[in-house]
């Protein structure tokens, strides 16, 4: 068939609109209609070339839903009509890493997704003139339909709005799942989320549903403040207003150093702040933003011997198939909030724009609607 | 009253033997007879001046074992006669740390013990001419009779020999408890340990103890390789005879990454290795060496996105006064063995020659029989 995609044809490029091949599903697959896609750093990431490992020409996109129009052969728990959200992280419930019960990093189709093929080590994307296109984190949601393994399908509730729950495919699951799944933050906990965009917010609202006491926001930008207040911040500390030490600042500020501290910045010196203002004997600092390649953590080790833990999620450490269809829930019977965090709704025409947005600091989130 | 001790009068220099005044227990103190004390990398860190915090005149020694001679005012868990395990980390069961459930690393009596001052901020010793001699990480075990805070003593079944279980009041639990309390090895887990001296041993043995199926241990000195496996070690690896990438090397080895590693070295390229060396996923690593002042652990953080996580540990997450008997049960019972370790046994007199042991790498550990 074809169908209509925004085309990575290289590195530091806009994306071009246009009409591409895509194959049926094969066994194992399925064939979804994308319904609502956002726009997430990572897609920048990848974009702009500084992503080591950017492949293109390539269909990105990773934070979308969708309806699923066909199954290939041996698909059994997903049949035509049922809603979806891709899952960049699938979920075999077969392999190690899912028996395991300690990780949500399903390896069962690692390799061949990280190539930007589907598991057969094949693309089922072209151009007209036949050129593959590869996949992008096993989903390639900014295409208005696309394949993907079974294992990489969460089956949601029918009557959730695709334009919304679309951000569970990434942003609010890494955000309130880094709280849940991987902190396992209790009730009366203090926290420090370090940066206070999409991922940062999202753990604000994640600390309000564990019933955090104390969640301090950190950022640069003032403009931040309204918003993550909102979902939840009860203290806020721009960096630029403290003349002293940082550390020593947010430890008097949580009475002794947060239980837990969370970065979404990506930025190194801020991971060693966020360690450093754990508290004593049994903080723990989760990392979720994603580094510059090359960069490197650092800290004496006196930090972890006195108690502190560092961490690190992907995902928020959630199983797909089985915790965003929870998250789906939690979001229709207003547990958690996902409308004021899309700022803006694009046309896939309109898609580069949203990257303009993002560059400028204007959106939260920008959704392209199909 | 007068007692006999080994004191460091400056850094750099071999302790002195000598005479010292000894005052009486105050409030909430008790005075004992070291019946033994070991002598651990730590006093030496101290002694040589490369501890940025050591204070000098001082009374060293801190893995000791006695019998208690007399009680202050106020003291209500301990009498005459009883035995005891001087605890450089006190457990108070009253700070907020002692309460967390979360740490052992009790903040009781912290800020004077640091200082090498009893809890009232004066110290218990002094030289015959009069001059004040500081305590040494609240124990000063290197002299015949010494007083501490009855939260600082752990009350032990009176027919353990003291000249095996002052080990117990450091290196053994450090190591055990780096295994059972920071790490919480489950049975049939596969870990590696960083280091084959007497920490390392203990980590060894703890590792048996929990059940793990697969023991690596690395050392540069194949000399080590004998009692290691005699404490349950079930592979060797020498960093010299790897002639790839060490942390691949393990990886391949353990079948993946180790469910847990340890590092009992202090370097700090090791304990880097140790974390990669981790399983992804779940993985865990921790620092229990002390590391040279300055010196920083680094990685990429894509280590810990990858769901390894770093932590360390301080006398084995152990509390002190629960723990400490019940290991000293355990020696008696036969669940972990002592007594191979304990390499050299010296009198007060010849202390410095456990130093020249240490020095030479011909001790495990070396015990002054007082």
């Amino acid at each position: 068939m074809r169908t209509r995609a925004a085309v990575a044809i290289e590195a530091g490029k806009p994306l071009e609109i246009m009409d591409v091949n895509l194959e049926g599903p094969k066994a194992g697959e399925v064939l979804v209609e994308i319904k609502a896609t956002g726009i997430c750093h990572t897609d920048e990431f990848t974009l702009s070339g500084a992503d080591p490992e950017g492949l293109f020409p390539a269909i990105l996109g990773h934070e979308g839903a969708g309806v699923v129009l066909e199954v290939g052969p041996g698909v059994t728990s997903l049949k035509p009509g049922d809603h979806v959200i891709p899952l960049y992280t699938p979920e075999c419930r077969q392999c190690e890493y899912c028996l395991s019960g300690k990780t949500n990093l399903c390896q069962a189709i690692r390799a061949t997704q990280g190539k930007g093929l589907m598991p057969d080590g094949t693309t089922r994307f072209s151009m007209l003139d036949g050129t593959p296109i590869l996949h992008y984190m096993g989903c390639s949601t900014f295409s208005n339909h696309t394949v993907l393994p079974e294992i990489a399908l969460a089956k949601v509730r029918p009557d959730a709005p695709f334009d919304k729950i679309c951000y569970i495919g990434c942003g609010v699951t890494t955000g309130i799942g880094a709280v849940i799944n991987t902190a396992k933050v209790e009730i009366g906990s203090r926290a420090v989320v370090f940066g206070l965009g999409g991922i940062g917010l999202n753990v604000i609202q994640g600390l309000r549903l564990a019933g955090a006491d104390q969640i301090v926001g950190v950022d640069l930008n003032p403009a931040k403040v309204e918003m993550a207040k909102r979902f939840g911040m009860t203290d806020f500390v721009n960096p630029k207003d403290v003349s002293g030490d940082m550390v020593a600042h947010l430890v008097e500020l949580t009475r002794g150093g947060a239980d837990y501290t969370f970065d979404a910045t990506g930025n190194v010196q801020v991971m060693r702040t966020a360690l450093e203002a754990a508290h004593k004997g049994w903080g723990e600092s989760i990392i979720i933003g994603v580094a510059p390649a090359g960069a490197e953590i650092s800290t004496r080790p006196f930090q972890l011997v006195t108690g502190r833990v560092w961490k690190g999620t992907a995902f928020g450490g959630a199983k797909g198939r089985t915790d965003v269809p929870k998250i789906v829930d939690w979001y229709m019977d207003g547990k958690i909030e996902i409308d004021p965090m899309i700022t803006h709704t694009l046309t896939l025409e309109e898609i580069n724009k949203g990257f303009d947005l993002m560059h400028a600091g204007e959106s939260i989130r920008s959704v392209v609607v199909y």
